[in-house]
């Protein structure tokens, strides 16, 4: 039986794969620099959009899709009251986000306006780690009160990615949280992967972020040229 | 194409259903109490597991079924040095535990001496409310640093449950959790719906869990005999 269904799979890989080639193109002929961020649910995905619009309006104009399970607009109503340009993808029911929905969002985007795109992913540790949707690099929050230990147990996620956001800080003088041992569990994967310690409620470490973004978001515009 | 899909995945779910079942008439038999234990990573899975073997030991035998995504043995390590026996399921990347994962595991545990079974699914908010494992009721674990609004997110899990924790209730001086916005998130799913507020590391509200789940354990010995 898995003989048959490896072949299937790897088909649908393939399509998945095929459509965000062509959303990575589309991005690129508008000269966006797009992210695909990733995190479990309550890591702080939205509070770093929030931060991100913040820091880099009026400067850059950002675009945001935001993958939900639920036909709720929660998250992408925020982004419409900073001013920026947000489309909601219901997945129903559905545990990550596809080149296909992504393709469907971009449709709905002004590409010619954006600077940069963040995609929020469903909130999951697992699923959304298999499937490209055509953005030019991984970002993953990993949160201080999801304990040290995520690295050693969601592996995957970890090895596909450019960047680590640890957010919540804040939180580590009222929890258990070895840093060490976290980062040891990061370097097994994903050695010396770039990692940004940051607090989204003081806003401790945010500037390190930005930065790292507005390098790309520029080095993106001068290929695009 | 649509069309095509739909009814392979309904024979499927038949599958997994009866396997869960039978899985479920085994731990009837042996007069165990059987909780799928659900959560996002970090909630606290295996901290309550923890809470409740110190709680419950030597009155109750507990065993404890571990779903994980990557072959660690960390959460395992930690139940068997309690001198309770675990079995670790490692799901090769898989995002939920199924009903012959369990049937698999159930065999390689010693059932007539355990009152109480526990199964740790895999830290995930979404596949793991799809699938049946022959438990006798779902408990989801929420966590306060995950935020006040995943129940308007993450409905179907909530649908399911006849139970919900809410953890890390210690943290609530340094988050901002309304605790009523999270409660009526929960009423429009789960009208109702037993909850323990709890922390783990405090140990504050254990005991209301540990009295329900006392219960419920000697509810199922006494249909068993």
């Amino acid at each position: 039986m898995t003989v048959q269904r490896i072949p299937i799979i790897e088909k649908i890989m393939d399509a998945n794969d095929q459509i965000a080639a062509n959303n990575q193109k589309k991005l690129d002929d508008a000269g966006i620099f797009a992210i695909n961020l990733m995190a479990s649910p309550g890591a702080g995905k939205t509070s770093l959009i929030l931060q991100t619009i913040r820091a880099l309006a009026p400067d850059l104009k950002i675009g945001v899709i935001e993958g939900d399970t639920a036909p709720v607009t929660i998250d992408a109503d925020k982004v419409l009251a900073e001013g920026m340009p947000a489309v909601q993808i219901n997945t129903g029911g559905e545990c990550h986000l596809d080149a296909m929905m992504i393709s469907n969002a971009l449709d709905q985007l002004p590409l010619d306006s954006i600077d940069l795109l963040i995609v929020e992913n469903v909130g999951n540790l697992i699923c959304p780690a298999a499937f490209k949707l055509g953005t030019h690099t991984n970002v993953l929050i990993a949160s201080v009160p999801e304990g040290d230990d995520k690295p050693y147990k969601y592996t995957n996620i970890y090895r596909g990615l450019e960047v680590l956001v640890v957010n919540k800080i804040d939180l580590l003088p009222y929890i258990p949280f070895n840093m060490d041992y976290f980062r040891q569990g990061v370097e097994l994967l994903n050695p010396g992967l770039v990692t940004f310690p940051i607090s989204c409620s003081s806003g401790e470490g945010v500037t390190a972020w930005i930065t790292w973004l507005q390098g790309r978001v520029k080095q993106q515009k001068s290929r695009g040229k």
